[in-house]
């Protein structure tokens, strides 16, 4: 038979699957000897009985009486005892936080008879009746599913003129039972359960049912967490903080989770339970105010917090109480803390000697790099600062600008040259153009999957959404505030995207001090502890990492950028960007060509420009490597928009204007390329099989620069990679050309394929055989595996499925790890099979997202690549990677 | 040490690997006592050392010193012995049948001294100066790649003035010997080799390295032979046709490979050696008169060709020759036949007992079947017809219709009601809307794998292609063949897609027997032998089929034929194609829809007309299976074009009309729907998701239609079919809806989904638990697959893929087993792993192309569904899969 019901001095840290967070961390704590109020937990796994069959396991209801009994014995009182009732606490709690979860239940054991006993051994009738109206409340609410006791509360407070409940005594509390009570009859049909243990019983199958719970499921869909874990609950005698002046309730942080720096930090209410502290009835004084009401309990809370965070080695938050002088330790667990703090408490536990720099590493993440890299606003307020509301920061950074209501004043303020901030109530596909122009997107609905903030958060753009205080009215262009601020269109504002702050006027924007020592104007040595503390951990990451990283870089200045930042070459060089501008016209040339032999005038003229670029670019990373990705879009792309110019010649057709020739010539083209699908048509390689030449002219312009190069004495080292391959046999075509012109010039490279058409991952053990190496496009790769194209989903969908949980977070900011990540573990095991020493890296977004670095690592590529500013959090996850891997048992 | 040569006693057919197709056929023949020239055959593996070592085995040379020595001595004469020279002839063989691959090397031995031996041992020095001069001719174009042989003897037949070389002395034959030997010093810098053992190892290198030349690469590449086979190389002693009147060669066959036939079939030449045959130099006798000219020659032979026959319980073709009076065999093979002959042989055989009908089921295929089931020209001509020329059958059928030169035309005359067909010297992809439009398409340029062959196959559109004699002007809109007939646009021309026929004018079409067989309007006992054919083994692939067949139908008129041609059940319901036509206002208004109150009233209007249609499929599928696939694609092909509408609204303010607010609406709505790839898009279950009501609106229609049935007495089993399913969180958000109004109305269905997105097969397992069954959408898997729209990419590349020998068929066409096919066998051991009994088909275009069927087959499908006109080939494979896979071995 299965243990169901563990002891608080049975369990630890360790059992975090079986007792979940709340109840390892109370055995956890019980086992340090710290005062926690005896109890025992209910295993998850009376849970995942109960919820397979609809019963809870036959054998609980003996064990719960067994321990049930044991913790009377210790207590000296027994549940429901109307003389000395013991009182309990039902809480819940599974292996990861889920705080969308079931509420606490407290004072169980508490009836029309207890509740005397319980006046007459705290000498306080008003105290017993109080915490009986809030057993009634609580477990009416989350175990009878019963509504309406706020409403009762807040009537009698008016009737009796009270400003909050500790005004109401204890005549006004025994009318409120008795109101509380019938409210229980008349919802559920039944009177308020009398015996204890039927209060105990129902309240663990409530909490074992909120497991199923709406919340929970959308909660554990969004966050991939498994559905069959279930919950455990923890059952603990009851302490009460609200006993008089000399009781009361707070939390408490080892150090401060805002800067990192050790101090005492924390709330503090007297004569309070924990839902007081939360509820916000009375004001908290700073935990430090302890040391005056309470010296001895201070002194002992402080040697407590000192020995948790020994133990712990890390920064811990704590619930306490404070019953008549005594002081019980009710939660523990390690904290939250901004991403600042984070890499500073990181260091200081190094060089406080807790744990080493590897441990160290562990502790901080590429997200919380990210953001810091971010500009903000300065993070003091000068007094100038005029905040309008705060709504929720939706995608993070600082961004001033003037107020528009819509895309077409936003297109049209931005072209003018100015910063502008688009606001709307909500967002819909039709304001991309404007959230494209826009610097920063303000809100007055919806939430952090809203449409605003997933396509702001895509985009890189700062956003402040759900700010629903103002009153935004788009016919008459203004947003009004609760207080009756108007704020015009033109009106400059201020929107933080981080703690979701809107001020009115500008406020000045703070560069990022680690974004200053990435770029080399701020020395190490010259910053301040988190400058400091990025360095180090950043430069361990660097020792500890095996993948390499590389960055997306088109042109000779973002490729010196990335250098700065780390990058070791270049991972993937699009040339698509250099048939745009100017050149523009030379591909209209290429496409309107009649015949091989305009083709060729045409390739010809592109070609000593590709080799202008490529020899700036094999420059600025001399010694380095440098991936060169062939024409990959669709050529239409090339092109004026096929509407526009339908339009415009059928205008100047019906208005008998006369109509230049080139354009009707352009316009046929136009029609003749037109794909109904044009990301899913005729582009990479299939373009390059199709216009003889085309590849063969870009390979040749590299060679010739990577020539030059050689012969002024650097070190060139270009690869070539193929786009949009499907099938091996592409590929063997476009390589024995490539090869064949490197081998007329002499010159050495590397022709290796993208990995981004769900068939070219699938037949890999084939296509390593034709290539140096491959490159997972797993943009394309996500595009293909989920059949969407991003430029039409994203706006359309993506918040709706966020909203139904259907995603957890976009795959195209996080690679799926079950679907398209499986396309690529089945393609790095059959690549490597067929050619041991393939090189494989990935150069879509992803390689810049840290979830995904991991994923990278474990998969076994030796290189992620990603956009320039992304380098220091690939550095940093790579190296975390590597340690989490290599200390990971096998 | 791998023995590499073997004699022509030592092998046998079951040795093909090993020994090719035409040695292994040699050595049966030897084994059956037939009179086979004396000869051995050197192994594939010789070949495969050769090519990846570059060097012939060491042994070898000594393996055929061995052999040849044998042969000598049997034979009585040496290679090369100036007096009575032994000579020997070099073929390929590989293990699969080549036509791309080198020709025979006939005459090895002869030098300019033993051609002295051979004249007076053959009593003809014409016919041994006529023997050197072939092998030098042969040799040195196959083996030494000299060009110009043809010419020279052209030259020298126009100076003599003779018709054909028969006409050329020995004076002459010596002169034109010297001629070739100094073609070959010209061209080489070496003198032809005069060492007959030189000559051997020459031809046999050249042999293996042909197995690398570029047609038999290119070949293999579309026919999907492996690379690394190699050839084999038969060396053979030479038996000569050329002896004079008591001497020929000829091809024989044991039935009429036209009609099944049993007779004696074939053609003769006298004095002749086999190339004459194939070169048409002279005219061949029919085969029957060989009676007249050799009696004893003629009996033997039938004789012969009754024990191939019984031997290899299949229709043999067979090349022989008589040297002197005496019967030689040169080679054997199972024959190809006709369509209808493969049906009437197979069941033959079975009649006279040499096979029984699973192997019978074996010997015909569903291609045939469904060439069998095209309408054709009838097949005797009573002399009215006027054959215009001949081009390539492209794609099969017959068409009958007036010649028009563009797509304009095509389309304007189709619009008035006539048969079209579309005259172009080649298609590209702006041909694509004539296409749509004709009935059939006629080129004057391009082959099998030109765009207007792929294209018009693709679509089942009757096709003649590279009819090469035809002159087409399309300014002039005249067709001019080779003696000079004008054909008009207007004219009315008939094409045969098989034979590549063109007939001036109408020719009567006959439907097909087998069609009218499968649609009841012909019993199998009042068809020809044609019908009884394919009656008994349709037949007989009922019973050993394991794979269920259903068919793909949208309205009650499809299902009822369907099930004529014998469907067991409806495996696809497209809805989509109920929101056409007058319902598409409906859709309209729904789009336009403000807010979900209106788009209620929208589908409110909708779910009776949906309700009506499921009403009339139920019916007529009553008792069999009938899945619904919800609303499939995106909203916006319900609207009008985008570019039509803005160009008509631009137009008309331009030339300030006034625009009917209503289309001012719609260009606003179909702006806000437009996507830039729509086939990746909002579309399937993400419309679903997004529209509330849109999916619940078609399972309530479906199950008010199946209650009002039951209510009837009829048992209606609808299923319903979710598309475009990415995560088994959207399939369970729809699958909850469905159920609960499934229960509302108390009908029963089983609610599955489309797999058809690779995520979804990847994620198999997790989705199997949320479905009743599976459907692969293969058409949308191998889109995504190969990340490639059908619309765009059919018409823009996928002919120059198949020239490049990319495709060795286009992967819409037949199932591409390595890449959808994998995942498709992903998906499929991952859902029975997690729901053994869940039932699984295919309702994608493949349900109905044999090779695909096979595939189903063996991955453990339980159905195919396609179109009712594919049904009876599906059957037919569905039997001959099973059969073939229970006698596989394991």
């Amino acid at each position: 038979m299965t243990k169901l019901v563990y002891d608080f001095g049975e369990g630890g840290r360790d059992m975090l699957d079986l007792l979940g967070g709340k109840g390892a961390n109370l055995c956890e704590m019980t086992g340090l000897g710290l005062p926690v109020p005896p109890g025992f937990v209910i295993s998850t796994e009376a849970c995942r009985t109960y919820l397979e069959t609809g019963a809870v396991p036959a054998e609980l209801a003996a064990e719960v009486d067994e321990h049930l009994t044991a913790l009377e014995q210790r207590m000296g009182k027994a549940l429901g005892d109307p003389s000395d009732p013991l009182l309990v606490s039902v809480r819940s709690g599974a292996k990861f936080s889920m705080p969308g979860m079931m509420d606490t239940v407290l004072n169980i054991g508490l009836n029309d008879e207890s509740v005397q006993g319980l006046a007459k051994q705290a000498g306080s009738e008003r105290f017993a009746w109080d915490s009986y109206r809030r057993l009634i409340q609580m477990y009416g609410k989350t175990v009878l599913g019963v509504e309406g006791f706020e409403h009762a509360l807040a009537q009698v407070k008016d009737t009796q003129g009270a400003d909050s409940d500790t005004g109401l005594d204890e005549t006004q509390l025994r009318a409120l039972v008795d109101k509380f009570k019938q409210l229980v009859h008349d919802h559920t049909g039944e009177p308020f359960p009398q015996d204890p243990r039927v209060q105990l019983e129902l309240a663990t199958r409530a909490v074992f049912d909120s497991w199923n719970g709406e919340r929970a499921r959308l909660y554990r869909r969004q966050e991939r967490i498994p559905a069959d874990l279930g919950t455990a609950v923890s059952v603990c005698s009851m302490v009460f903080g609200n006993l008089g002046v000399d009781s009361g309730t707070g939390v408490a942080f080892t150090r401060d989770p805002g800067s990192g720096a050790q101090g005492v930090y924390g709330d503090y209410l007297q004569d309070a339970q924990g839902e007081d502290v939360v509820a916000g009835i009375r004001n908290t004084v700073p935990l430090a105010d302890l040391q005056d009401l309470d010296e001895v309990s201070y002194t002992e809370l402080l040697r407590m917090m000192q020995t948790l965070e020994e133990h712990y080695r890390d920064l811990c938050d704590i619930e306490f109480t404070i019953e008549g002088g005594t002081l019980w330790m009710l939660q523990t667990r390690v904290g939250k803390r901004t991403a600042g703090a984070a890499f500073r408490i990181a260091t200081q536990l190094v060089d406080e000697g807790l744990i080493d720099l590897d441990e160290a590493l562990g502790r901080v993440t590429g997200v919380q790099l990210a953001r810091l890299m971010f500009p903000a606003f300065a993070s003091t307020d000068d007094g100038s600062r005029s905040l309008l509301t705060t709504g929720m920061g939706a995608s993070p950074g600082a961004a001033v600008g003037k107020v528009v209501f819509d895309s077409a004043a936003a297109v049209a303020s931005a072209a003018r040259g100015g910063d502008v901030l688009l606001v709307r109530r909500e967002t819909n596909p039709d304001d991309l153009a404007g959230m494209i122009a826009a610097d920063g997107v303000l809100t007055s609905r919806g939430g952090k999957t809203s449409h605003a903030a997933v396509v702001a958060r895509g985009m890189g753009k700062t956003c402040v959404c759900g700010a629903e205080d103002l009153n935004v009215d788009v016919d008459a262009r203004t947003i009004t505030s609760a207080d009756g601020t108007v704020v015009r269109e033109g009106d400059v504002l201020s929107i933080d995207g981080t703690s979701g702050a809107v001020y009115i006027g500008a406020v000045p924007v703070s560069p990022s001090p680690v974004v200053q020592y990435f770029e080399g104007e701020l020395a190490p040595e010259d910053g301040d502890d988190l400058v400091q503390a990025v360095h180090r951990l950043v430069r361990h990451a660097d020792e500890a990492r095996r993948l390499g990283v590389r960055a997306n870089a088109d042109n000779a200045e973002d490729a010196e950028r990335a250098r700065q930042y780390g990058a070791g070459g270049i991972g993937l060089c699009r040339t698509e960007h250099m048939f745009l501008g100017e050149r523009r016209h030379l591909v209209e040339d290429l496409v309107l060509a009649d015949g091989p032999q305009e083709q060729g005038v045409a390739l010809d003229a592109l070609l000593p420009l590709q080799r202008e670029d490529f020899v700036g670019l094999l420059r600025a990373m001399d010694g380095l490597p440098v991936t060169v990705r062939l024409l990959d879009p669709p050529l239409h792309e090339f092109l004026p928009d096929l509407i526009e110019l339908s339009v415009e010649v059928a205008v100047a057709e019906a208005t008998e204007k006369s109509v230049d020739p080139k354009r009707l010539a352009l316009l046929d083209a136009v029609q003749r390329l037109h794909e109904s699908n044009p990301m899913f048509g005729l582009r990479g390689v299939r373009l390059g099989l199709l216009i003889p030449g085309l590849f063969g002219m870009q390979v040749r312009a590299l060679a010739e620069a990577a020539k030059t190069l050689s012969e002024d004495g650097l070190d060139p080292r270009p690869e070539v990679m193929v786009p949009l391959v499907g099938a091996v046999q592409e590929l063997e075509v476009v390589r024995e050309e490539a090869l064949r012109i490197l081998a007329e010039l002499g010159v050495e490279a590397l022709v290796g394929t993208m990995i981004e058409i769900p068939r070219a991952a699938l037949t890999s053990g084939q296509i390593a055989a034709a290539a140096d190496f491959f490159s997972f496009g797993t943009n394309d790769l996500t595009q293909m595996g989920w059949g969407f194209s991003r430029d039409d989903v994203e706006a359309s969908f993506f918040s709706r499925y966020l909203d139904l949980g259907i995603f957890g977070v976009s795959p195209f900011e996080s690679i799926d790890q079950e679907g398209v990540g499986r396309l690529v573990r089945i393609s790095v095991a059959e690549a490597r099979d067929a050619k041991p020493d393939l090189k494989i890296g990935v150069c879509g977004e992803h390689g810049g997202d840290p979830d995904s670095v991991h994923f990278f690592h474990d998969a076994g590529l030796d290189y992620v690549s990603c956009s320039p500013f992304r380098i220091p959090v690939a550095r940093l996850e790579a190296g975390r990677a590597a340690i989490s891997s290599s200390t990971r048992r096998p």
